[in-house]
């Protein structure tokens, strides 16, 4: 008998039709002899519907507050997803994060799961019960209900897998698996049958949004498979493991791309010990985060500088360089919102020379200028004009032969 | 520096707006160097939601489920009452139920408070917080959520006030008080200024439904002070209170009504031991409450048995004691379902006679039949016809001098 958890999204549980859907599909795990715990997600925009509340009643609304408001959004889908199952003759039980022991530090809005305290979930199982836990919720120890930020749903779904040793995690969402490229720009972007985690790790952070990479990296530390699949179809899905894959069909896994991107340049800075620090510490008191950092060669002790933002940061940053870069004395400062990044993934590119310039130079037959350049192990990103990202997406899909056999 | 527990009901937060209203005024208590913990309801009608939701998954969802499910309506109140007032600059928490150490027994939709743990909220007053508690919810021994049932929020308010000592408990609702009459036909009915516990009880319990009978009778085990007034208003409000009036205006203190009665009534039934609890316990057994019996005197051994249920009980109630009473060979088994009752209420009957003789009198002439009578020691039950309700109250109300000053 395996254990299996489950993650619904959303999207999956918004209504009750659709919550009777997911029923269904839990009841046949059940019924193929698995023991079933299922992490699910408020319904639809329900949880955009607190925080409007929230802002209606306060201009900052307290985040210990907002925490427990927004934690009854995956209660309610719990509990109703239990019903559900009972109502279909199904022994199941909803469990609040708290009730399922899931301990976290006191940093509302994003915090950390601390431990897994798995007692009231394993004594569910032992009495033969399905057991529904609401996703991205929290306790502290001091009885605070906390959530966990940004794919929390996830996260509980791999912490809750990783804890009572389940065998598989399937994460159920509203597409069809980890496609080679964002369908929507590549048509001919199909899901891949497997992916390593390192390099899902690489495709999420750069812009796939399938699962969340904290819920990755949570997965490849305990060694849980994850299945990411749909919800609304039996489409086998995207398997993220750890195993090497049995041939390695195509050395790209991948591309990934991101329009979320701005670009500072501070130009003609004194190249001496301390200036990354005097610019970048500022930056992070002021909670810009930064992404890419760039430093040219130094020309007599002249260089330039550029880091990449989110636009949405793009003013504060320059609201803290500016004064910075004067007091440094460097020539000036540049910035540039129109940007985006498109990124080539996969572990097999790690011993093989050649792929950065495969890329570089299909990119440059089709006349898209790259402004800056960050890689990695298993990824080699370029950052250019957001208006060339979807042709480039294409163009690296053809070119590294990711086209679908379906 | 007195400690007052208020409680909002569920229209007195029905939206954004009102619950910054209700901000107000919790605030205004506080700045009058009180203490203040504050119990609210879910907002509006939220809670039917929640329940029309759980119908449209299960056909009869679970208890448990549900308490889970609609524990989250107050939750939801709590944070953002408490982001309100933070808005406005007072320092103020919310707890759910569980966290505000409201320990009950486990039958789900009707718990009971076993004991209430003060250490949070204490602890919070301490730091000079207003605490913002959800009622009608409390946590079992197994950290199962419960709710609990009618009157829920009213109890959770003076179970606090009880276990906090504080000194008042203010119930804000949608009505200015307690009054006299139903003053939606009795025009000239007013609010009591104060009214004893047992005559509230008896007005709550017998038709009034301000203030629930089960946050009375605890309000007066623990010598709990209880305002009930309105959060919509300045007006003062009812006090209800153990000290007797310091002057007993008027010893009749309000009439109570109810149109919700169907009569059954067992004729020539034998009359031996046992008989009645031939009819009652399979009621019981049943889930019929049972509201008044009557038996008449016994001519020849053979009696009849009159009792009254709920309109929507009526048929079950049938169906259990036509063939009792063809089995203890009573000659027929009648039922009205026509009826209503209308009843007198004051301590000061207690000692005085001629009160119900009075009632009597005035019903009579203006031709109101009387069908059966019971009484307490400060209540009076006329049931009569239901068509007659309406004209019975407004005339005992003019009979026994009630009309309001105002």
């Amino acid at each position: 008998m395996a254990l299996i958890v489950q993650k619904y999204g959303g999207t999956s549980v918004a209504g009750a039709e659709r919550i009777k859907h997911v029923a269904r599909r839990i009841a046949a795990t059940e019924d193929k002899g698995n023991q079933v715990v299922v992490v699910v997600s408020a319904m639809g925009d329900s949880t955009d519907e607190l925080i409007k509340l929230a802002y209606q009643v306060a201009g900052e609304p307290s985040e210990r507050e907002l925490d427990l408001l927004l934690s009854t959004g995956e209660i309610v889908a719990s509990t109703l997803l239990a019903m559900a199952l009972r109502d279909m003759g199904y022994e199941a039980i909803s469990l609040s994060g708290a009730q399922a022991g899931i301990h976290t530090d006191s940093a509302h809005r994003r915090a950390r799961i601390l431990k897994v305290e798995t007692r009231r979930v394993i004594k569910e199982l032992e009495k033969g019960k399905i057991v529904i836990v609401a996703g991205f919720q929290g306790v502290t120890g001091e009885m605070d209900i906390t959530t966990l930020g940004r794919g929390g749903s996830d996260t509980t779904a791999v912490a809750l897998a990783a804890s009572l040793g389940a065998s598989l995690c399937q994460i159920y969402t509203d597409v069809d698996g980890v496609y080679t490229a964002d369908p929507r720009l590549v048509p001919e972007a199909g899901p891949l049958a497997e992916i390593g985690y390192e390099e899902m790790l690489e495709l999420a952070t750069y812009g796939a949004k399938v699962v969340h990479p904290r819920a990755v990296e949570l997965g490849e530390l305990y060694h849980i498979p994850i299945l990411v699949a749909s919800s609304f179809s039996d489409k086998p899905g995207t398997l993220i493991h750890g195993g090497a894959p049995m041939e390695v069909r195509n050395k790209v896994t991948g591309i990934a791309h991101d329009l979320d991107v701005a670009k500072i340049t501070v130009v003609g800075v004194p190249d001496r010990p301390g200036i990354a620090a005097a610019i970048f510490q500022p930056l992070a008191q002021a909670g810009v985060s930064i992404d890419t950092i760039v430093q040219n060669a130094s020309i007599e002790h002249i260089t330039d500088l550029t880091f990449t933002v989110a636009k949405g940061e793009l003013k504060e940053a320059m609201r803290v360089v500016e004064p910075i870069a004067r007091q440094i004395k460097a020539r000036e400062c540049l910035s540039d919102s129109r940007l985006g990044k498109v990124s080539i993934i996969g572990t097999g590119m790690q011993n093989t020379p050649g792929y950065a310039a495969r890329m570089f130079a299909v990119l440059s037959e089709r006349g898209i200028n790259i402004q800056l350049i960050t890689t990695s192990e298993i990824r080699i990103t370029c950052i250019i004009d957001e208006a060339k990202v979807e042709e480039a997406v294409r163009t690296l899909h053809r070119a590294f032969e990711l086209e679908s056999g379906e």
